[in-house]
């Protein structure tokens, strides 16, 4: 995939993407060149950044971290039609900061929780805060797939939102991650709006977003599985398709036995061989020894490999 | 009160505080001005000023917008030992530099939230986020007041946490706003932690809590009934502290049939005569015209006024 073209607007995102998983020094300072790193090795495995994500510990990270972070990727020289950063902040100003150094930067896209601090907000609240950063970044290229993930955020985006977002402005607000992990609010989704890109939540129900019409998945799991979950995506139609979705299933709940965010930057320094890659930021805990162990037994066992990913 | 000396502890703080009603301007721009002109009638109500609260939109704002406004606070010259600005975030980063910000201004004290993003975290998660910020601060002047608001947060800070708290940081943690609207917990932490400043969530229990070795309260109310809920804190154990509480019950439960904020604003807007008042950040909505005339009427049945607060 080429680079945006600083007048065009981005195309629109498919495929797998990965919410990057942060790597943090002893003093709990964030680790550009790590992080530079692991999303040269993503890209090479077909998966898209979608850095500042939930995984990514992303709300444990000021503004400035996540600018200054998004500066060192493109600064690398990665490719940042497949950066998707997470932009979606508490505070409006927050979010209009940090969606307008996406859009500069050239970012294909940018993916935007709901302000969640505030509980039982109405959606007439929500649309004010979308459109308020939409107006006050005020750049063409702006592309916003909207963040739908009740389980943490608690404040979600309604099917009546989408619909009156879309309206309001068509070609911005181009598609949506939904995690809210229920198949029917997917699924409708993507039968309510035609060309919408729907990015399945995790890549358990990949192949039935994909024969639905979907434009692919974000998935935690897609930092350390993304190969075998972009073969699923790319290859839907095959008649393997329901085997590999088992077998990636079954990979993702082996390391779900584990809290999820250190478990991935557990298997990230294995099998990178770079134990810094096991730090968190509070409020998260790295594994235990005992949890370290299982969940290494766990990846043996099924033979789990990150190929290319360490030296 | 006397100002805080740089070089000295500041006092363990009592009494009444207001999470105090944040001002914006057309644009949404924090508006410093009015902020200052609003402490600083309050503290001639002989309330604290607990800015950066849940009620002040606290999380609607970027930290630097929290830093220029403390700064425009104590640039006009408003007692610091008064101030317990709302300094946690969910970025432990955020939370290091907006506490060390309030620190050095000389306030009296910080309320801190724990991060609230990421759910189900446990006690040692959020024992490293406040201990990461205590010793990042490190500032002998600190004196941190946990805020437990589960409602809103829905991440909470258990009795265990504060205790182990407590333990390692004697004379640093020194209170909590309990606002889980339970009284049960309010009460256990007033049983266990003798020297603990507890401050009532809200006023409604103010004298349940200075009846058991409390320290005050911090209010949404508060912002427009500072006088009343003072004079009960300061007369609590007076033959009419029943029936001033059941007063001032009344008067919150009047105000609390419409959404609480929006509804502050609004009373601050009409009795003191500018309506700039009324606006709110998104994801909040101000009060829809017929809710305004429900919310005045109630508090004119009541002949309610805010002395002092026009012109």
């Amino acid at each position: 995939m080429n680079k945006i073209d600083a007048q065009t607007k981005p195309a629109i995102m498919s495929g797998v993407l990965s919410p990057v998983v942060t790597p943090f020094k002893a003093d709990l300072g964030v680790d550009a060149a790590r992080l530079v790193k692991q999303c040269r090795w993503l890209l090479t495995q077909n998966c898209g950044l979608a850095v500042f994500g939930t995984n990514s510990e992303a709300n444990s990270l000021s503004v400035g971290e996540k600018m200054d972070l998004l500066d060192a990727l493109v600064g690398a020289g990665l490719d940042t039609g497949r950066m998707m950063p997470g932009t979606g902040c508490c505070s409006i100003s927050d979010s209009v900061a940090l969606t307008s150094h996406a859009v500069k930067l050239g970012c294909g896209g940018v993916l935007m929780l709901p302000p969640f601090y505030y509980k039982g907000v109405s959606d007439e609240g929500l649309y004010r805060n979308f459109a308020h950063v939409i107006e006050k970044v005020g750049d063409a290229r702006l592309r916003v797939y909207l963040y739908h993930i009740p389980p943490v955020a608690q404040v979600g985006i309604s099917l009546k939102l989408i619909e009156r977002l879309l309206k309001d402005f068509p070609g911005t607000v181009v598609g949506i991650k939904d995690s809210s992990g229920e198949w029917a609010n997917t699924e409708a989704m993507l039968k309510n709006f035609p060309g919408f890109a729907v990015f399945a939540g995790n890549e358990t129900i990949l192949l039935k977003t994909m024969q639905g019409g979907g434009a692919g998945c974000i998935s935690a799991t897609a930092n350390i599985n993304p190969a075998a979950i972009h073969a699923l995506y790319a290859n839907w139609r095959d008649a393997g398709a329901e085997a590999a979705q088992a077998k990636m299933n079954d990979l993702r709940a082996a390391v779900q036995k584990f809290p999820m965010i250190p478990a991935l930057k557990q298997a990230v320094a294995h099998y990178g061989n770079d134990p810094a890659w096991e730090r968190v930021r509070p409020p998260l805990v790295e594994l235990t020894a005992e949890q370290k162990a299982g969940l290494l037994g766990e990846l043996k066992a099924r033979a789990f490999a990150m190929p290319g990913l360490a030296g």
